[in-house]
């Protein structure tokens, strides 16, 4: 019933995560409607971000094609330490936060049999090589406190116990600014396995 | 902190219709995951779209470059009647319902004085040229039953008024297999308003 071209494009808009074929066909007219300007600037933004990023070639966090990220690039983090997080976005967030200062290890993903992620899948053999170098003195096991993310942190204390280096998971509690009565189980449970004695 | 091509694809998937910053981020990362091709053949629909689709030049609905969409190019249509709607998706739910053989129009829009949608965004010039050939002893006002369609229906009827043809509205009433405890009041009000004389 629509012309060819825009059942293809509503077909592959409707691939996206998130975007079932109601959101699509909404999503594809809009465009139609717009100016041309706009479609064809999405479209170049599509291509452009394909072709002008990279991964980094050291902590395989997303970089542009000068082969390095802002925070390998940078001469003032300390490489000593890595923080290993599942996915780029994650790597804002520990940002955000101000706490770190030394540097990334970008997994892309987590340990999800259930939808066929293995670690095969994911950048261990480039961590692995970091470590290999003997540079390294700690790794921090930042992942999503979930089931893939505990998985995948139980199976890398395991994959990296031979290098010598410490490994460490980020404290799971209670929200800062949170309130007890809302807590879930889970966290309040771990937050009181997790207790710290207080200075006086 | 993101790649600049990274960020400039956020900011033109946030521009889209119900994708917000958060949705765009993902989509992007999404992208930047999938194989090269996958990337490509999204952005290349897009082109496709702009470049091979355009408005039918008798009934503004979408068509392919051949100048006319499906409906008008079929002569089995009578074009004495005309069910004019919102959007080119309203001809399909009018079509899927088989109880039209007419042509359509498609005003790409309502009135919508708060999103600065007026008459003259609407493609009702169009609508006017093909009354004044002539042909044309109905037209059907078939906007969504909503505050914007029903403007635009009232301001129609005035502007066609002249043209010496039937101005009709689809009924407003139950839903067919609906529930009438489970009906809102606006619909249960407009049917009963709109009751019909039961055949013996």
């Amino acid at each position: 019933m629509y012309p060819a071209p825009l059942r293809a494009l509503v077909d592959e808009l409707g691939k996206l995560p998130g975007i079932g074929p109601k959101s699509a066909q909404r999503l594809a007219f809009y465009l139609l409607r717009q100016p041309d300007e706009d479609a064809r600037r999405l479209a170049a933004a599509l291509i452009a971000m394909r072709e002008e990023t990279s991964l980094c070639e050291v902590c395989c966090n997303v970089a542009d094609r000068s082969g390095r990220c802002e925070t390998c690039a940078d001469p003032r983090r300390e490489t000593t330490v890595i923080c290993v997080v599942e996915d780029p976005r994650d790597v804002i967030a520990v940002e955000r936060s101000g706490a770190f200062r030394g540097t990334y290890h970008v997994l892309h993903g987590a340990l999800n049999p259930l939808e066929g992620v293995g670690a095969d899948q994911l950048h261990i053999a480039e961590l692995k090589s970091r470590l290999a170098e003997g540079q390294v003195t700690e790794v921090i096991l930042c992942m999503n406190p979930n089931v893939e993310g505990d998985a995948t942190a139980t199976f890398l204390t395991r994959e990296l116990s031979g290098f010598g280096v410490a490994i460490t998971r980020p404290a799971s509690g209670l929200p800062v600014g949170g309130d007890l009565e809302f807590a879930d189980d889970a966290t309040l449970g771990r937050a009181l396995l997790g207790r710290r004695p207080v200075e006086p």
